[in-house]
């Protein structure tokens, strides 16, 4: 466990492996909900072959609060700088939801940084329709109701058909959550984490990133729906696209091995130069 | 505009045409939020070749509100009372949504009261899933805040993309339902309505069902999404499948006029056997 | 059974109800092997509350070939002229396949001539991947095996899951179809129908084609497939689409009740202006 | 290049890499046109971080003919006895579309010997829709038009959207395909391969696969369609599955770098028992 102090915060990080100037980094970029922990079953596999740099972004886990409103911004610019701290000239970028929204700001203001990336469940702009839905989940955050939190936000991260098949882990899962949904502090991060995204667009930059990119749909992803990642396939100079039947929002913890295959193996690959 | 008073209650109902013993009736059963004004632009059409009754269930519009919980048993035999009241032996059912279900509870159990059916947005059972997404909007009704039941209902009944093509009509919705859904009355009617849907179950029924069938999906459905529809289909004896792409859960706002050939075009055959 | 006499060749059609002047016309274009024949099973509906014109176009069923090869133009101007021999100022037209592509090249030539459209399973330009497939057809055409033939086209107009569901009915095809295919003068016909496919671009017209329109897709078209027609609704100005599941090429055949459910519904509207 | 005689035949194969006893070995199993020659692009990526195997089948490129007509038993059975032959006590599996489905058969009958494997556009069963396209390619190879034979097989291989945008490369692949789709040995080879894949049949073997399994399908396969590969998951033990947006049957060449991430990635992690 780590803690790199950026403008006076305590930003908390772990790697797994040892990091040189050599190291062949990925890092992870959580989604809203998630945090540093998260990605605990994923780390053997994906620090085999790799240095791996898992972070909790400001108001995310272990890492500091920050008590004003903020844009993603502050996101990019802590990615950046403690990248920097730690000597990595070039990383390889896994993002989803949140976290790859992030990953597309990142590619677009600092390229030289990101050698490929793979993002996950993520739109180019936060729509209309997706702000009311954050505004939703902010309206409610702030009765401090949890349970009632949980149910407006839980059911549509997963898909109906791994919530019903897996009634039972997501009964513990409400169990788990319900307390910490039911926190002040862990709901007034998770209102200013949404408000943050309320302004994210790439739009505009989608034509100039060139980071080689796999871009992952679920099909039943009812917050960043498919159509969202068509449109950023179409948009960005070099991404292709997979699509996961049957997986909801959580694409990670749906299909874990499908997940860590794209990463790793695109990731992996020498050369992404195919002369067929 | 007509009252029927059935077990001391007031069932609010419009006939447009003349109800003889020849006609062709069609009768329309409404989605949980809706009520008969709800397909006032409907009407001219609807009515073209056919006598249409419209009526609020209990719980709905004009209808009179029934204080204690009840199951979705009370809207089938209100249905069945309803027609019979009206000498209407049997009829032409198009549902949407909740509405739906209680068309295939009805073609259940009262197969000779019904001729052919149209359910558009339905599932054959409430899942797991659907009943927390159901119990999240009951959370947030019984605190009373209409802004925040607006958010966290409205946004998934639209899909994304009609949601942000038509902004400024959904802006215009708010404003008008965000002091009806403030109301302790209109609240209180859909946590009994949204509960009364949670044992809807007809897995066991559909293989008997042979009611002449049509079911309308649409691909952004995130409240009964596509694969519940198909699964109708499959279990349904005599049932036909349309998928309306970019489209979401409140169909009949959506695509009026594909709705409406929908219904007019499946009623109006006058056989349905086909010898290819 | 009536014939028209254009540029010295007979045009087979029929009409079903009477025509006068103030007679709701459907008119429907048959898809490239199709002729007036293979509508009878659909003639009782379409007649029902519309007067009905059927016909073959140049190198179709009962009417003249064209020794020359030519592009759909003339079979535009076909249309055209036999509108206007029979006195119909304005149809609603509805064509499947090459007959759909007519009706979108009609719609923007003569659109004060057409009140509404349905076009099924149609591309807005004939692709060098369509026009490839066209090309091995007629390479196996001038042959003249019937069964090859046989084989090289009809998997590709149902779908998968229907050719398996009904192979009994596909195998009676198959006899029916072998003799017809192994003719010289049907091949020949074939040949030069499918060749006069290959220009046909209406991509330029669409933004200015206002005919209310249904477009109808099949999600197992393995010719024309979905993609193309969300293209086309996409660019056209006035319309809907809807897409049938497990549905091939061929989607009269796979679903009748759906296909004339759509077509006598969207036809049948007094007016497509919903004030939701 | 090395030989390996079998039944008196010759098996062509390539090595790359350092076989030993702890070599962890990707065996590639090719489509029905394909060879080993198809992959030389793939195989600096996947020798990698494993021995990589590739080889022709009976019929396949540079390995010998078989006279008489067979089965896929005999391709199974050259896998297994290929592997003993090399000392391969167990090895990961990539097939793609006839190599795949030799793959399920081997996995079926040979369990131990097989550690996961990667099935790529493969069905459980040919289904008579897929026997009768077969039977339309083999009555055409036997006329001996490689143009024809050609353009009613190339097309369905790849998307449209590839294939009209890669038209050029399309183009010249037609130069190269045209003049070996025109000889008689490849012909022949073709219609014996075909003819062997009329029986392929899995259906009762899915429930006993407990290989670690990933399936590929592609959105617009018109051969081996998205339905039957999730046919394939639903009724196997243990097999997650991916789809392409936008690509056709040759997945391996429309997507190498998503196709070549999921093998990598697929085969090199450690452990696939995620405690999420």
């Amino acid at each position: 466990m780590s803690i790199f102090t950026y403008q006076e915060k305590d930003i908390y990080y772990e790697i797994d492996g040892t990091l040189d100037i050599n190291s062949d980094v990925i890092v992870i970029l959580n989604g809203i909900m998630m945090s540093t922990k998260s990605w605990d079953a994923f780390v053997e596999n994906f620090s085999k072959n790799h240095v791996l740099l898992r972070y909790d972004m400001f108001d995310q886990g272990q890492s500091s609060k920050i008590e004003e409103s903020y844009t993603q911004t502050i996101q990019v610019e802590l990615l950046k700088n403690l990248l920097e701290h730690l000597g990595i000239a070039q990383a390889n970028i896994v993002g989803i939801s949140y976290g790859a929204s992030i990953a597309l700001q990142f590619a677009a203001k600092y390229p030289t940084m990101i050698k490929r990336m793979v993002v996950a469940n993520v739109v180019a702009k936060t729509s209309p329709w997706l702000k009311d839905i954050g505004d939703g989940w902010n309206e409610v955050a702030k009765t401090g109701n949890g349970l009632a939190y949980y149910h407006i936000t839980i059911p549509y991260i997963y898909s109906p058909q791994f919530y019903t098949l897996h009634n039972d882990w997501m009964e513990k899962r409400k169990e788990l959550l319900v307390p910490l949904f039911s926190t002040r502090t862990f709901l007034d991060r998770m209102i200013r984490l949404t408000k943050s995204a309320e302004t994210h667009d790439v739009i505009k930059d989608l034509p100039n990133i060139k980071t080689p990119t796999l871009i992952i749909s679920s099909e039943e992803d009812y917050l960043t729906p498919p159509f969202e990642q068509k449109y950023l396939q179409e948009h960005l100079q070099n991404a292709e696209l997979v699509s996961i039947p049957n997986c909801g929002h959580a694409s990670m913890y749906e299909v874990p091995k499908t997940f860590t295959a794209l990463v790793l193996g695109f990731f992996g690959q020498t050369k992404l130069d195919y002369q067929i």
